[in-house]
């Protein structure tokens, strides 16, 4: 026997998931065989269920749970303001700041050649219609301080540059509560570029 | 919104997993609303099919399909040997080296006084009494290389001593491929003091 069939499909179905290989998924599988049948029953239920009621907005891609956001629905807030993100979960975080009360517009991805995804994968040119249809007056550009994100930024900076709006990036430097001793060269040298009069 | 109702439930019972923390579910959570529903389905599926289709045996405690397991049921296994591992999947990594022909008995934990997990929980007089009865010579205890698994180790010599049986305990030392520079000071004492003839 060895690998029971179902046991198979399971750690075949858990390997599906992002940063969880064979191993981890084998001791996942484990866990659920070790728990009751309603407590698995909750798990199963509480994805499809999340599935079946949150979708993506169809204006700015964050999560909704109707066709719109409830930023896109709310107009208490700033529309002249767009901070672009590369995932739906980037907006959560961004909330939970309290800082932001402008509009989100989420790519789903990164610009990455090598995994062909293109401006067309990230539907730019339905951001650059949003950003006229909305009259943004400011562009803030919060994808990630690495390779993928800083080449789209940069795109992005390119693109939005015949349209006459402010396009801003969010700093880079020293995390708070960080240590300048621990800190490595890359984010070291950001944090001195971006220093600011005190 | 921030958190709308369903990613919280979903967020949460997948932090019931082991070793899943709050920001490894967000994010498996976010990877499942990028699926299909067919896929979500399919997974979900997946989980509720193992749990009940899959069992532990009513004799070893490792993964059957029936009752019984298909070690407990292979008469061609020899019978006189019994391997105490901790976890089902042990027996898995067992099976998987082709060398080991005898019986299996799951404990499903080790001896954890500061969990509450002492040798009722182990139901270690139900191990006695399987020992007694299948006639077993030689006991090979399996458990984990860290302080639970030795202690139960060495509890279960303990408590096998009256049956005049064999007692061992799988070897210790340098993993095959590995590089004495590298291998920590107690794994290479244990290597020493496991040494044999050439």
């Amino acid at each position: 026997m060895l690998y029971p069939g179902a046991l198979k499909k399971l750690v075949e179905v858990l390997c599906r998931f992002p940063g969880i290989g064979p191993k981890t998924a084998q001791r996942l599988a484990f866990f659920l065989l070790g728990q009751s049948r309603e407590e698995v029953v909750a798990i199963a239920r509480a994805m499809v269920e999340a599935k079946d009621r949150l979708s993506f907005c169809k204006d700015c891609g964050s999560l909704a749970e109707t066709d719109q956001c409830a930023y896109c629905n709310d107009y208490q807030r700033d529309r002249s303001l767009l901070c672009i993100v590369q995932e739906p979960r980037d907006v959560l975080v961004l909330e939970q700041t309290g800082r932001y009360r402008g509009l989100y517009h989420v790519l789903h991805g990164a610009l990455s050649p090598l995994d062909g995804i293109g401006p067309e994968e990230l539907k730019l040119d339905q951001l650059v219609e949003r950003i006229k249809k909305l009259g943004v007056q400011e562009v803030i550009i919060a994808t990630n301080p690495n390779v993928e994100g800083d080449a789209t930024a940069g795109y992005l900076a390119r693109l939005f540059s015949p349209l006459s709006i402010r396009v801003t990036r969010i700093a880079f430097g020293l995390p708070v509560g960080g240590d300048i001793e621990y800190a490595d060269e890359l984010t070291l040298s950001r944090a001195l570029d971006g220093r600011r009069e005190m």
